[in-house]
């Protein structure tokens, strides 16, 4: 049973997990959507009722039904590097591929439906408390009325985007920003606004969860720090991540939120009150763990290879046989 | 509670659901995303564990914790009929809007991840076998070689995109078109393709699955038909779409499938053969029914009316207090 790893080339962090996986004795195959069709071949067959795929990576033929998992790393956009790209050989070959796979059994890291459903972010804060994990009170609106009533019962104050990255070529991250006490909310009108109760943090945390395997890392803050500087992205910190032992009830909450957000692999951001108190700010589905593994010791490449290189699990009471339709969500 | 219809201005097919909800007693809105921000505003908030959100369409105000159902018709572009459209503010106000609706215990019909996953052809061939409907022999492929073995093995062959319409605006329909008997099957090579045994039809069926309810038309083929005249949506008969009674096998198929795929609608074509046997063609999420009900004068309409106005069904044993999250599929 062969573990599947949708990325481009240059991606260390796949190069990490490979090397990981090396030596276990299971079999990977590791591919760019962007070389269908070309280096990249495929074939499914739909008779008697049933269905039979196969991949072809470089002169090497994987049936689809001997797949064990699948990755989606950082995958190339599906027939990019054809000689004369277009949408709809995109589209054809991005159905081609994904629907095959989508036929399989194999196990997702992310599923691609629950990858795209855990962006939005305020489906994020509400499966957060649903989780009951700790959420800064947090208004997204139109209304600058609205924004000017939040205003006055949580004055401290951020503003960060509603949908993340700003989808410019290359994507831009648009840091999150403390909202000045005389802010004018009119503008609020012309686009939705995400506006959070700051958390004056003693610490940012990243916590990576892989099935029910959980790593916890932290980075003080410089006590003497900008209170203005609330980005972890782009503060100006020379600590290093460190291994953190994560709360009981953090630990329960981000596995549920895990399990109901049929995510296989999640990187959480909390912020850490001068309490102790972690606040959940987002998570990322396919948030980078490179960095926080090099700073902190934590093997976390290894337990995304075991978590690919498993078993297929036993059917557990609540999918049942019906796994593959469920995964399929 | 209330309904929600997502769709644009010029909509005859959410006219007639409209007029059918008229007169329930259930109150009805319908926006158009295009129109957020601006004529649409929305705000939610997240405190105390909880979240509560409202949308203002026209001056009225709704709780989206008082949505009964969102029926996701035409829905325009967020944020496109602002003065400046920009994609930023497309994505901000989509994630926004649908983020939020995703928080609350609305029905949907149909959930954007269930219609999204259920677009995949591929997808699509491999549930109606689990369904236990009918599949003409198809193969996906881009080896020259397992094409022409294909056509070895079932001679008369039909060819038709794998992800349906050409993304061209507005989207052109790829009609379904016969194989030759002499193919040269090279150029599969260059993208993927799609073969299908050609049924040699007597009718073709358009089934219209709301729920468990189900209205089938039949359209009768003319003896005299050209047999390249595959595509019923560029054929010339002048049959009209009559009801037909539904076998009880492909009735129960098309339940199975609907439930497994989390849809609450959904339009499928077969292709019934000399013998009277209904070959699955395929399930469009968001077809279009308002023709078939003004030629057979079956109620959908009204049938769609029933199911976005129907109290929330009981928690069944296999979703429970989850429904929220497993209709967030």
């Amino acid at each position: 049973m062969t573990v599947l790893i949708l990325t481009c080339e240059q991606d260390v962090t796949a190069d990490m997990v490979v090397a990981e996986l090396d030596g276990t004795g299971v079999p990977v195959v590791r591919l760019d959507p962007a070389d269908l069709p070309g280096p990249v071949a495929l074939s499914g067959e739909y008779v008697h009722g049933a269905f039979r795929g196969h991949l072809s990576v470089g002169g090497r033929l994987v049936s689809m039904n001997g797949l064990r998992s699948v990755w989606v790393r950082r995958p190339g956009v599906p027939a990019s590097r054809v000689a004369e790209p277009t949408d709809w050989l995109t589209e054809e070959s991005a159905q081609a591929l994904y629907g095959m796979l989508r036929s399989t059994d194999a196990r997702w890291m992310n599923h691609p439906d629950a990858a795209r459903r855990a962006r939005h972010k305020p489906w994020q804060l509400h499966l957060a408390q649903r989780s009951r994990l700790p959420v800064p009170a947090t208004l997204i609106t139109t209304f600058p009325q609205a924004a000017r009533d939040f205003a006055d019962r949580f004055p401290d104050l951020v503003v960060k985007p509603v949908s993340g990255a700003h989808p410019q070529e290359p994507p831009r991250a648009v840091p999150t920003s403390r909202v000045a006490p005389d802010a004018d909310f009119a503008a609020v009108a012309y686009g939705p606004t995400l506006l959070q109760r700051r958390v004056a943090k003693r610490a940012d945390i990243r916590l990576t969860c892989v099935g029910d395997r959980i790593h916890a890392a932290r980075k003080a803050v410089d006590p003497d720090a900008d209170p203005d500087e609330v980005d972890v992205r782009f503060a100006t910190s020379d600590a290093p991540w460190r291994p953190a032992d994560v709360p009981s009830c953090i630990a329960a909450g981000v596995v549920t939120y895990l399990r109901e957000a049929q995510l296989a692999y999640g990187a959480f951001d909390f912020a850490e009150d001068a309490e102790g108190m972690w606040w959940f700010l987002e998570c990322n589905q396919s948030g980078q763990f490179g960095f926080v593994q090099i700073e902190s010791g934590q093997p976390i490449a290894r337990t995304v290879a075991d978590w690919l290189s498993a078993p297929t699990p036993p059917a557990t009471p609540t999918n049942g046989g019906r796994a593959w339709l469920l995964e399929g969500h």
